[in-house]
């Protein structure tokens, strides 16, 4: 078994060579990968096998033991989520900007990759193969710490993974895997300043915290979302309901689901009623303030805790506003900077509100389920930002890339 | 006395205001501010001589001393450079990109403010001045953390810069100044996730350290530069000299200054004993390596922390090498991800370095002065960034925004 530090500096090691690597090199490597992870379904599968039957054990739900499961389908899932990636543009190499300086400096920013890339992830094997095979495309090397629940899928995956690089010629590290399950080994690698270059942590509210608050490598925060959806006066019926319906109930447990309904007074008093039968016919579970509990029956009423949960399930908190200058305060107060959303037909309403929320995806009249990289058009996602350093919203390829400014001169010194 | 907590509720409120200032306002105002430093250049110079009395009492060095005094020609420094920030385009409100997808949402990438920017700075008066004038024009409002030794200077500026927002209509709390003076306020501030988007710490090691390991709210790494000087075989001899000279001794106690030299073997054979000859001419005390050793009287042996010493004086370690591939090698473990030189005629040798040595700027054949966010035209600047994330390089006014994403749509649901 490696230690984490002989994994961090295999990882470093091989971040030098995987940066230079052409284009081809990558894509033939990727699809190559693809390849392999379908002939050898039945070696994942087994392994599998082996955490299922441990989660089961150990009673886990359903909803969670249906993430960890992996099958043929699946398999070919992530095979053609290699396939895809391969397709992409590769972002390294390219020229941002460039200009002359008037001394005849030639300024060039130019896109490189980040080095070694640190996951930290739960309970989803495919995460093993998405991150890996953005890292790698983007020029990176990366460290994969598993969850232990899932740790045999993903050591199965990582060495199809490993096996097929050295078939294509390329060091196997990589893509390194943290092979300590300690706990311990996830705080260190927060603060493994000297091999790590970037730390993105995917998961629960506990694991994201964790990172953010103990790392001292930087790190890209993902996930939480607690996203609104305000109606404003002018809003559409037929759209608010397909809208908010859409954005509560098409998945439940993903960050771009809508929590809290915030509802013009004068839209509820026209289209509340309605709207809120729709969800409770869905079984959607509301948690309404005293105003908007006048228009259903039996609604648990709201507390403070309700405007900043992000239920993640079957459940919407309910509020009604005097406008949408109430709307904004109320979403920049409790929001978690990821995804808000206004319906409206007016359009003073709908510039106020996309200038005044902080979020990094603000939507007029669009579900916030489509904050997604595949949704934005960049064929793959590492996670979504909710942050506001470096990259915000969905990570494709190039929002896990640096730069640098390579200056060419014919001999000048600073006067 | 305002609290910590206090200042940072007030920066917090007023930057919503900050970010909503039409560029014209925020040119006024800053014009209004270069007025009113010079007219009271009196009451300036006097916080500054308390500053500079008790400074002088400590014993206080004197190329110390002269960083922290103001006189009326650096309050007029101070001024032409708040002129300057207002003549700079504003970036907040910028479409970066643009597009449509399939289904019609229209995608739009939006330059916006960070929001509130926490400075934790040393006695170097003049940045109170800068950062809040980058900041407030970048939209944000800054909170600024002055050493104890600048700190009635600062309070000084900052008045006058409130007073005169005020004057303007606009929130003095766009500029706060930390009043609690403890240690303690640092490490308080570094926490301050809730109202702090962003941290940059400006000054020495240990300044910077500080704030990177203990800050959970994000951190743009700026400063530290042990910048290398590789002369290639093929570079000519008169474009080393200017170069390595200007480098090293123009400006000694700053980050881009060069600070160690790294020489190919045959070039050193033909010039090194000129070049080594040409810096102790100018009083640069040498330690180099033991082939270095050959081409100079009384060299001082290099030890391995001289590889990763950044001296900020005149002083420079000297290392012999077979070629690019080692020197590279050489940089890439002891450099600091600043700023990197080459000199070489061969294309292929300056090709090699630019892509392989991992820094914020690597320069060829020009000198390593020029990592300067003036020097680059970008007007102004807050801090060399030597980190991966965010930015790299001189940080000007875009550096300083971050983005979010407009989605407009006509009432798409995901399906």
């Amino acid at each position: 078994m490696r230690t984490l530090i002989e994994s961090a500096l295999a990882a470093k090691a091989a971040s030098a060579q995987v940066a230079q690597l052409a284009t081809e090199k990558k894509n033939e490597a990727l699809r190559a990968i693809a390849r392999s992870l379908v002939e050898r379904t039945g070696e994942i599968v087994e392994a599998n096998g082996r955490d299922m039957a441990a989660a089961r054990e150990r009673g886990m739900e359903s909803s969670l033991l249906d993430r960890l499961m992996l099958d043929a389908g699946r398999v070919e899932g992530m095979a053609e989520g290699l396939r895809q990636v391969a397709e992409l543009p590769d972002p390294v190499g390219e020229v941002m900007e460039q200009w002359t300086r008037p001394n005849g400096l030639l300024i060039k920013k130019v896109r490189v990759p980040m080095g070694v890339i640190g996951m930290i992830y739960e309970a989803r094997p495919n995460v093993t193969v998405d991150a890996a095979s953005l890292a790698f495309k983007a020029g990176s090397a990366v460290l994969l710490r598993s969850s232990s629940s899932a740790y045999e899928s993903s050591a199965a995956l990582v060495r199809i993974m490993r096996e097929t690089l050295s078939d294509c010629g390329v060091n196997p590290d990589a893509v390194c895997l943290v092979e300590d399950r300690s706990h311990g080994a996830v705080d260190e690698m927060l603060k493994m300043r000297s091999y790590i270059d970037l730390i993105v942590p995917r998961g629960g509210a506990g694991l994201i915290r964790n990172a953010v608050m103990n790392a001292t490598v930087p790190v890209l925060e993902t996930g939480t979302g607690n996203c609104h959806i305000y109606v404003d006066a002018s809003a559409d019926y037929e759209m608010a309901e397909r809208i908010v319906i859409n954005a509560k109930t098409q998945r439940t447990g993903v960050c771009n689901a809508a929590e809290t309904l915030l509802v013009q007074s004068d839209w509820a008093e026209a289209h509340l009623r309605e709207l809120l039968k729709a969800l409770t016919d869905r079984e959607v579970e509301l948690h309404g303030d005293g105003a908007a509990a006048g228009y259903a029956e039996g609604m648990i009423p709201a507390t403070e805790a309700d405007w900043a949960d992000e239920y993640l399930r079957l459940a919407m908190a309910v509020k009604v506003v005097s406008g949408v200058e109430e709307a904004v305060e109320h979403i920049n107060r409790y929001g978690t900077k990821h995804t808000e959303c206004i319906l409206t037909a007016d359009g003073k309403s709908a510039e106020y509100f996309l200038k005044n929320v902080d979020a990094a995806v603000v939507d007029w009249n669009a579900s916030t389920r489509f904050t997604d990289g595949f949704e934005f058009g960049f064929g793959a996602e590492l996670g979504i930002s909710t942050q506001k350093l470096h990259a915000r919203g969905p990570m494709g390829l190039k929002e896990i890339t640096s730069y640098k400014y390579l200056v060419i001169g014919s001999g000048q010194a600073r006067p």
